[in-house]
């Protein structure tokens, strides 16, 4: 591979420094060209803010967006870096995966610099954003096919000092839910930031609609983190979800990912935050011949908090449906 | 041509009688069976209940299968035919269009029986099913691109006594709009059964997130409506919307479709069923490169009521991005 990719901004330039993410695409291609911003007051945590690895995940990229916009008066410490839109070409199409490649940007972590685009994207940030930044925020968002709370996500770390570090940051997002996940699949942003040492928070930021409400939620929650950090100045509270103000950690084990027993049509029987119990019916999956019967009842298999459910009508056997959360 | 599409169920026969529609595919294929219910109680209104023209659109299949199953008890005059999945490879893609020949099954009506698999479902729907009932109701949401209040609504109609029954049939679904809209696009099954003299209601049942509670609006809507016919028995009573029980009837001129004045980033700045002044900031449409200047605010023409707002991200030049309503 003759060409390298590199950055146009100056990290270390005090102020705000803006420029790109140059990647080159092979075949004498014009190299892609990712927008980066860096704002730097000094001393502090340095923080890379990502956004918009899946393209169908809108409150990532405006809220990136949005803080670039407030972080020159309210920064007082530290250096923030934001990438507003990780996979431009997923988000101008409106899908999960790269139109270019068909490739999810966050399953093929760490990436190749002598791969597809988005292999490329991942290897650049991995090879020159991640090693800017002690801790990082990845703004994702539950999407079209998912309803959810919106919270604050990570996944369990070996190392106890790690692990804890990233919950009280995680935390500090003050989103109704911080959830620690089991299952994590191969190729995500986390596990290589985590086996770097960086403090890595997935923010899933909202689910289904785009409004002005879910995006003062996402908002927020990155603002009361930075504001935690001791980043920018100002008061965090937790913003208002479902006319209640209350942030409250979950603990999802592999087992409390519910999955459907068949190929169907899938009716929601539960909402997002409502309380089950062991064996309440949390959704039902229909023939996909919906006049016929059949239909199969998922119960839930504990009592704990339903955190996400599906809202996409066709699943496969065995895809996820609903997730659960033990607070804890 | 040499085959023909049919019917296998009998509308005559009281009492309940399941079958397809059967549509030949051409080239010596199987032929595609859509399946249909008749719920037949003699004399009394004829009903056609289309569900799932467009395949992302999930609540108005769920709410076809719910009503199979309240019908046998509730009924009481008259005869309602339900198709709860007209589209049936769309629904399973998750699609609006078909992935069998890229159509929109809705803007290609009356269709063609020597055309493509979309084509031939909707000339089988017009010349089989269609005959069959003096009053439609096609079962759409507003699917995963769009914020919309739930809403009965159809095209303003010529024959003022068509429009007048109509609007009353419209008006007692009771949800929380009845609208009138502008600007019908060619092909759609309204103006067809319009056409032919039928009454058409279109549904536009939900929007983003299929919940429990979502499906009970759209579900309380179709029952509203038939109890309203004197179909069935029970209380027609308006659902439960942002906590409020309210009914409203709204007219949509084609200049209240606010429309996206480039190419970029849509960031939605009202709610449905918000109350905005002439001169408001709707939305903003941001450079596709989220960091870059030159956003452009969307501004409301009118004083009106936010009824569908746009929340997938990208936006082309005069996409629509924000429908009004005007109390009336």
């Amino acid at each position: 591979m003759a060409e390298e990719c590199y950055i146009t901004f100056d990290p270390n330039k005090i102020g705000v420094s803006e420029g790109h993410l140059v990647i080159p695409k092979g075949n004498n291609e014009e190299p892609l060209r990712l927008r980066v911003v860096s704002h730097n007051r000094g001393d502090g945590p340095r923080v890379l803010i990502t956004a918009g690895s899946h393209g169908n995940e809108g409150e990532g990229p405006i809220v990136a967006r949005r803080a670039l916009e407030w972080l020159p008066s309210l920064q007082r410490a530290g250096r923030v870096i934001v990438v507003p839109a990780l996979n431009s070409s997923a988000l101008e199409g409106w899908s999960r995966q790269s139109p270019l490649d068909g490739l999810d940007l966050n399953r093929i972590f760490p990436g190749r610099a002598a791969g597809s685009i988005s292999e490329r994207i991942a290897d650049a940030v991995v090879r020159l954003l991640l090693p800017l930044a002690d801790v990082v925020f990845d703004l994702h968002s539950n999407g079209p096919k998912w309803g959810g709370v919106p919270a604050s996500t990570f996944y369990p770390i070996a190392d106890a000092h790690l692990m804890l570090r990233t919950l009280r940051i995680a935390e500090s997002f003050l989103l109704p839910a911080t959830m620690v996940w089991d299952g994590e699949d191969p190729g995500m942003f986390d596990s290589v930031a985590v086996k770097q040492g960086k403090v890595f928070v997935c923010g899933e930021l909202g689910a289904g609609l785009i409004t002005p409400g879910s995006l003062a939620i996402a908002e927020a929650g990155v603002r009361n983190a930075l504001i935690g950090l001791g980043i920018v100045d100002g008061r965090a509270e937790p913003p208002t979800f479902l006319q209640k103000k209350q942030s409250q950690t979950y603990r999802t084990l592999s087992s409390d990912y519910l999955c459907s027993p068949r190929r169907g049509v899938f009716e929601p029987r539960c909402s997002v935050l409502e309380h089950v119990s062991e064996g309440n019916v949390v959704g039902v999956v229909h023939p996909l011949d919906l006049s016929a019967s059949g239909s199969i009842e998922i119960r839930s298999p504990i009592t704990a908090v339903v955190c996400n459910v599906r809202t996409s009508m066709v699943v496969e056997c065995n895809d996820r449906v609903v997730v659960l959360g033990r607070p804890g």
